[in-house]
């Protein structure tokens, strides 16, 4: 029962990465919304593995396939099935690591927990869950925009030690899409690849940082006092593989100023009341203010690696393992399309509970 | 209907700071628990104002009150219902505070949601609505302890710039405990209080992070993929007022290491499968791998502070504030009860999860 | 887990009969409402005991405290809590009934279930437990009527074998509370009291059937496949202690007619769609159309009676038991407040996710 | 967001009569049942249109296909997701209705709730969107028979006028199978196969009652207040297309028995406690006490008939519709593998519930 999130626009995915297919089942989408099939694929072209040499070398068209709640290119307000078939499943491939415990996998705990697993890359653990994730996302960002004028972007801001500049007022999704690694930051970006490309050479793995930013979000979403905005942005980052971090706003670095410096200052913007500085990331009380939301997740290094490794077997056997088969060095660069899914999918839900108890 | 966490075991907490009373009801307590309520009211007064100089001058006794789902001193399996009253209320104290924006304080962002506000002292944005967790967090660290041995504390390891140094394997509750600040590093601890107190007499606030370290976890908890535990954590501690940042493990730090470096080797101990170091953080494709889990927390400066700041009124007309009455110039010596009942409500809930699901 | 009742307008009840006191959280209620906590009081005063010579003899003024979630008599937005003190509560009376087991009363049950039980008085399963529902229905209704102008009604149908003739499109408030009975048919209500009175003296108890009508409710309520709004109604209804059906339009009676003579024919009343007949009961597909909702609920005799009974001890030994203490030989007089709470909680529960998916 | 049901062993259905294909997602099966692809299939052989002349000739094979979930034919514990694709569409065959309102149908009412609607044969109000019911069904069956030997049957009690005699403690799944029309009374059954066919040559419908008994039910399941096993069975079986009733036990009939008639005495049997009689349907406060659980359903006849009907067009015109193309002129002998498939789905959730908060 932890497959479904959200409240009101609530998903609930399903599929291994080496089963029949993935798919995800929107369940209260408001009806009447014009669906086009291509922007929810091009959202899956943004995930999907094979993009560059930098990737894993998995081939996978991700084609989506809609299978309800959707009738002459409108939706129903009836569950929207959405499913992408699992064509390049190689599970020969992962015969080696049938009985054996990749550290920093999810092997040992799947197995501890449920008795068993989908040992044929990785099952439910894989970053191929995330489909139904984006899928879903590219129709509640669909609704932010057309509802609200809401745009949210994602971006490498940091892949191992090297940290890009990026101004979140600014940056496009043009600026982020022109770069490789998708990091807007041109310098950083060209070190990133080079840096990844080495990983990848060394069967070695990378982690970073990803950083979100949403503009034009209407004041007022977030649920105190267990729903509040940052709450469930935390919670649907953290539900991400490989997540070890977030933060919003100040995050970390806040935690050195003073009271009376990380304070951001009310005034009057014509009319409108705005904030001089954005150390609180958007939201206050849990609610989001009307300032751009902004927020920093981070993912560990890949655990899946070609160098060797100590680990035991299924027996509890020491062994040396070095993973063959694919590997994926960074998956920072297919990482942006996800958090933007999240993000939308988290604000979507809070735009309609806010919406049902804003009485006329 | 953002008021209820918890899947099982379910709290639902109300009460502003200055209305009646404060309070929580948990559906879903196993029956037959012996309940002391002595217990409760320890974990209450870690967490009330008034302990020692360092935090707010709120005079409250905080004297817990179960008024159903326990009978005989055992609970019944029915709702247990709790509650504190509100006895040092001062509103009078917040009459300057009525038609004007604390800079980051909730003020702002209640008024444009609900359209009014409970002015007088922050009403659901107080920090006194943490009573209803941390007397439901008491039960559940008794189920935890009972059922599993497991231990969760939490304490102070950064007041604005001052680190502590604690080993989180070994950290005890005297330990914590005998700190002003609730920070286990006696020198840190020293000088934490001396930069509160500077802090206090400045009219000014401060910040800090809390670490929480639960030992003897079941294997298996957390359900992937949206309610992984690591996720559940995150926004159960984000849900908490003035937090900005969660890690768990390596955190933010483990994104500049490597694959091999990152990755947790697997070794057999005398028969249990473990791992030689603890980047993971005691969890692994979200569930729980028998390690300590251990994770970090941020918290913001408080927002209400006695030195002058510009901001604006309710009417959106430039105002230069400097709140008095009460003060708190540091919530992180108070915050480690509260952190504490989190985890074990995550904690309590996912064991319970797990216990539906494993068949004989 | 099984305390907390709707999506986004939600109760959470808690409280046994002879505990400390009887109590209800709503959490989702839209901030400002106007909250008169006469009307509140007045509607428990139709739950209370001791109305008449006819109900039980328990005497409880069910006095309503709002402890939070209402400032300057407006809603907050955040939850409101509501609670009623056990005054009249004798557990000596319950003594004789510590050990055995009432025919066809919970008392087995939940000691099988929870491996214990509040002997006093029926703990939990008590009819006491339903004050926190109307209490939290009384504002449920006041939305209904403000938004919709929705006017929910309920009244007893028969008791024992004691039919009434009502008219659903006409009767009034009035008709049902210048009843001793709540039955808006005078001459049947002075049969049901005759009746009602000589049961009382039997020391035996009666069941009968409350028809519900709601009028001027919105079309468009009602969620498709499981949250259809006759399913929520009829767990609503069937939720309530006693209960035994739950049926709506034709009901039972309908499956005699084919389809021809049963289905309602749509016409043009001058603008509006509206159907001739009401053999639906006001709901199609599972969403209201806008017809009159009409259904009946069956209630059995109360359990507890005076007259001797067979039954077991807590041992297993066979036992005789004549209760004495306290006696309600008919809850129906007692159960229109109760009804229409419930009725009105879904339907508002229903008209805010109505709001929620209609955007603009 | 009204397609889940079920709190622990969840299910979200999906999809329109006539859209690509209609399935189930399952979250909270437990890992580790061998799952047999060919129970789930001859489950929906008995749901399924075409088993004989008397029911609608669509004709369809509804093949199930499992998507995920299951590997080696063992659960995993992840989401089972599980389709059947449309074949048999034929949406020409509704393009008369298209702009017409059959009377009593989903159509005018799900026009109104959402904008738009799927004409083409009913979309998600059709029978067809059981199918996902059935094959989570047939899992939650073999979870009981495994776990408990709970069996769960259902059998039609009555069609138009005619009431069949089933000993509900002794009936068998061969009883049922061997009739036509899935009534085990043989002098009934062939009455009513005589008048569905008399009905469908009148291109007109009829009605019914369906009884369901399920037996070695554990004592315990069941969660007061709200999710009474009453209750829960309820909103399932109200959930379901055409039902207008519900009734446990002794149900409306029950109102005219005395508490001391009504009351089922309690007596050792053996060293378990039982009840000798069972007006109370096999629960009791709401919770299972271990005797047969026994309710029945009402259907009403199915709306869409070839008779002429009065009605009206989409612009509120009059018109005279006589539906075409199929016609079901009883759905009730396609009904009992559907109610089988809920009470299943019902109990294997409060079980797994049960087990939740059952401490060693």
């Amino acid at each position: 029962m932890g497959n479904t999130f959200g409240h009101l626009f609530r998903i609930t995915t399903w599929g291994e990465s080496h089963g029949g297919a993935i798919g995800v089942v929107i369940d209260g989408c408001p009806p009447k919304l014009a669906i086009d099939i291509n922007t929810i694929q091009a959202e899956l072209d943004r995930r999907r593995p094979g993009q560059s040499h930098l990737t894993t070398s998995r081939q996978e068209e991700d084609r989506v396939e809609i299978l309800s709640g959707v009738f002459d290119g409108q939706t129903l307000g009836s569950p929207i099935s959405m499913l992408v078939w699992n064509k390049d499943a190689k599970p020969s491939a992962y015969e080696h690591l049938k009985d054996v415990y990749r550290p920093s996998h999810a092997d040992f705990t799947y197995q501890q927990k449920f008795g068993l697993r989908n040992w044929q890359g990785g099952g439910r653990a894989s970053a191929r869950e995330t489909i139904g994730r984006v899928a879903a996302g590219a129709i509640a960002k669909q609704i932010l925009r057309e509802q609200c004028g809401t745009e949210t972007l994602a971006y490498v801001k940091q892949i191992h030690t090297i940290q890009a500049e990026v101004d979140s007022d600014t940056v496009t999704l043009d600026d982020i899409e022109s770069s490789l690694v998708r990091c807007p930051d041109p310098r950083a970006s060209e070190k990133m690849a080079e840096c990844v490309d080495q990983a990848r050479r060394d069967g070695d793995s990378l982690g970073g940082i990803i950083e979100s930013v949403s503009r034009n979000v209407p004041v007022g979403l977030g649920e105190p006092v267990f729903d509040k905005l940052k709450a469930d942005l935390a919670k649907a980052m953290m539900s991400l593989p490989a997540t070890m971090g977030f933060q919003i706003g100040s995050g970390f670095g806040g935690v050195v100023g003073t009271g009376s410096q990380h304070n951001d200052p009310f005034y009057n913007d014509d009319g409108r009341v705005r904030t001089r500085t954005n150390n609180s990331g958007g939201t206050q009380g849990g609610i989001s203010n009307g300032e751009n939301i902004v927020f920093q997740i981070a993912f560990k290094p890949t655990a899946t690696i070609r160098k060797e490794q100590e680990t035991v077997d299924i027996d509890g056997n020491p062994v040396t393992l070095s993973a063959h088969g694919r590997h994926d060095p960074c998956v920072l660069p297919r990482a942006p399309a996800i958090v933007e899914a999240m993000t939308a999918l988290v604000l979507v839900d809070h735009f309609l509970r806010q919406r049902a108890k804003t009485l006329d």
